[in-house]
């Protein structure tokens, strides 16, 4: 490890002392710091500032300082760059943000003895295409998802998996999620968590009309074909509920597993059922 | 029982020649026929055309061919007005139009020997307050719903009931029901069937982020206040998920009956139970 | 009010010290003081001791000490005597024992001075019926339930409403609840919550084989019938949890409201909000 | 194909003439017919009658004549023979018995031909430690469910995965499914739908009282331990609905994938999604 990118949630109270810190904490041990724009003015003179796009390309590991919102942001930036991410939370604990701001120097300290545990996520690649032509692509960590606007009423949406028909959904709307993602926006419209290991994709309409329909876990190796076939309804598509797309009647995304995964860095002492545990306070009724 | 009004949804196939029989059966009876305008279109020479509005004020009996959507709409219109709807659907079975099309006569004969009974229905009155003033103020039959754009993340929403503090939800948004809308949206969102007979409000999150989260069942005397706490959202009321409006930070929504009811023609001999036998498909699995 | 009864969890740790300060307070202020038998071997010379069930009728107050199940062996004892409950919950809040330790000395001095506030709970009355023999009744304050055994696969039950056909139940068992029961089992069996000032009660079915099922709820005037269709399996009868009846094939068990409700005292600063958010934790995720 | 297996549901009205059609189709074939003790006693002077456990070792096909439950029976005595199942279901459709009774020849004709498809199905084994000792084993092709009887309350069920502490469940009890068992008990707790191919494990408890609580999908490469915390109540094991075992506090269930798997002869021409559309009524509301 020698080049060290950081990008972090400039509006946190607190952060530029922490960035401070943190530069000069990297600096001593001759580890070269790369800030993506935003960070980089909550420094004096810091020397290499970069467009957060460009981050991922330029170094061998990226702390990120936030919340979980923080990271998935980065997580879209990442494409082939087999870089590592170390996730601080600088709130309470994240799903994704593992890390506490308390020990960030001790993970740090770990990665530069080379003693650390990486877990590879899975990314979701949505594709759009309107007539026939190939009109929008994206990737995200957490979920793709395809949902009416305020004033519209249900939407329908035809699902394919692998070109077998599943059903016609009837619903608010519909989350494609990674394992990642299952203890996002799915577990709030009902659907189950998935270890982040599984090589799995979930499917979980959002208030369906139809009473019977259930979350659906399917291989990640399927590709998820969705036609929209409401007509006038205004219907969006969201990527990690970041960014989002407008779609139209018979406009066809489909949604596969990306060909690239992040790494992200494991906190040395907590497991991912103890995360659960604390975020979903399982110890209490 | 002298004058009948016709209210249709006039975009349904064969309704021409429905209402044409319709209008001849009536007036064999000396019964004076009144139509609003988009009805009206669908006979030759009809004599009483009047805005859809004005209908109740001028009728002893209302008669809406269509489904639940087109009787919703009529049942905001209705008022002080004390005048009995018979709801007849054009389709299968509705939770509203709880009489079918070949019922139609028997009920009609029924309804002219004074053989009939009603169920009245409580309505909600949602008022709009910005900063002190009333802005806008709505009535209808199913539900009030607060929620959120396709692109708009979780929405926050302070509720009290009777100028007590519940909580402050943060969800995709809330319905506030009467037990009539409990089988509407009410349902997909996971919230209970209420029994139409109850003087019952349903408060049911969409989507809640706090999974101890549930609907919650208060008696209809109560008064239920939401502030919209989130700044930055796109975030609608909606009426009967029908009528919408732009709410903004801070604007206070406040949720009771109303102070009249609709009266609906039950059909002779359907329980409100066998309506849910059939459109929810009791007897399979 | 001159005669108190003090009825205890025994087994609860410090319960001794507390029930001896509590005897001496009374008694400075001239009550005569009524154990229940358990609760008498917390002292050494009690003078008032008596069978459990003969409390309700001498005395004009109840202090229940210990936990919501406390309180629900003693509702169940109360009949028609009109005696005022105080619940004071030894662990943390209750839904039911809603007044901490910490607040018990300041409650009793409220109820001295008269200045107190009581809610009045429906409880539940089940008769069983064996070849059309009458051969049990009980009365709860929480919930009826019907449940298979652990052996067992589903269970059918048929059920009606005032006379009228609902439908036959296959499913792990059905849960008929009051509004005050409706936070307990009901709760973890996907049931709503239910404001307890409803005239309601809630037929919410555990684990339901017909997916399209969902909780109803019903007036409080309703009559309940459910009579068992499963040949073969055990099946049985509880009453909050705490008695249980094994049911036959063909039994009939009817459900209404009883004849006499019980009066809890509401702690003076405590919104039933802000019980159900402290229990429920919903300030957090 | 040489040698046939036929298990059937003796109970089922006209079972005998299918039998006696389906042995003489066999027969003319050349095949050799095998049939379990049951299923024997409907035919006048069978050959070759043997204990059903027996079956599998005898044959290179055993057709399943019933319902979903006739084939878990059968599925849990296959062990590490490689026998491949046909399942027939004399009803409906079957989520397991995937082929009707008027496909059925079809369906044999292209296994003669050696023009069909297979689909592995993982097991289950469930292995039961008593203070240190090994007094129990099972395999089963749906489910692990560990559940209360009737009159006990809730259970508490301590979790771990691969060594690592998950949770202390509070609950009626937990399902430890396959992805073939998520459509059966799993669906009436209110967990997802794992597509069959997928290597998955799920956990979903049965009314959990601690809300927060949802179904846990984990890797099937997944050892789970539970530890049954609770001292007082009757609780049993069960497997596939069909079996039971009575356990005791602090017995230590071990749950991971059998060594063996099931294959299940695909109909030809039917997806999984549209047996599940067809069982759980997806075209309707």
């Amino acid at each position: 490890m020698e080049r060290v990118g950081i990008i972090a949630k400039v509006h946190t109270s607190g952060i530029r002392e922490i960035i401070a810190e943190l530069y000069q904490w990297l600096t001593e041990r001759q580890l070269q710091v790369f800030f993506d724009q935003n960070t980089g003015t909550l420094l004096d003179h810091p020397k290499e500032v970069h467009p957060k796009a460009k981050i991922p390309g330029l170094v061998d590991l990226i702390i990120v300082l936030g919340g979980d919102g923080t990271l998935l942001s980065v997580a879209r930036l990442i494409g082939d760059k087999e870089v590592p991410i170390l996730g601080i939370n600088l709130g309470s604990l994240g799903f994704l943000t593992e890390v506490t701001l308390a020990e960030m120097y001790v993970s740090l300290e770990q990665i530069q003895r080379n003693e650390f545990v990486t877990m590879r996520r899975l990314l979701l690649k949505a594709s759009v295409f309107r007539e026939e032509e190939h009109i929008a692509e994206y990737s995200c960590l957490n979920d793709v998802v395809i949902t009416k606007g305020a004033l519209a009423r249900i939407i329908e949406l035809q699902a394919c998996i692998n070109g077998q028909y599943v059903m016609t959904y009837k619903a608010d709307g519909l989350i494609i999620g990674t394992p990642t993602g299952s203890t996002a926006y799915n577990l709030a419209a009902g659907g189950p968590i998935i270890h982040p290991e599984m090589g799995a994709i979930i499917m979980t309409p959002i208030c369906p009309h139809t009473l019977t329909n259930r979350p659906i876990v399917i291989p990640d190796t399927s590709v998820v074909t969705l036609i929209l076939k409401s007509e006038k309804e205004d219907v969006f598509l969201t990527l990690d509920g970041q960014v989002g797309f407008a779609l139209r009647y018979q406009d066809n995304v489909q949604v596969e597993k990306a060909k690239y995964t992040i790494s992200l860095i494991r906190p040395p002492e907590r497991s991912y059922f103890e995360i659960l545990r604390t975020k979903l306070k399982w110890g209490e009724r």
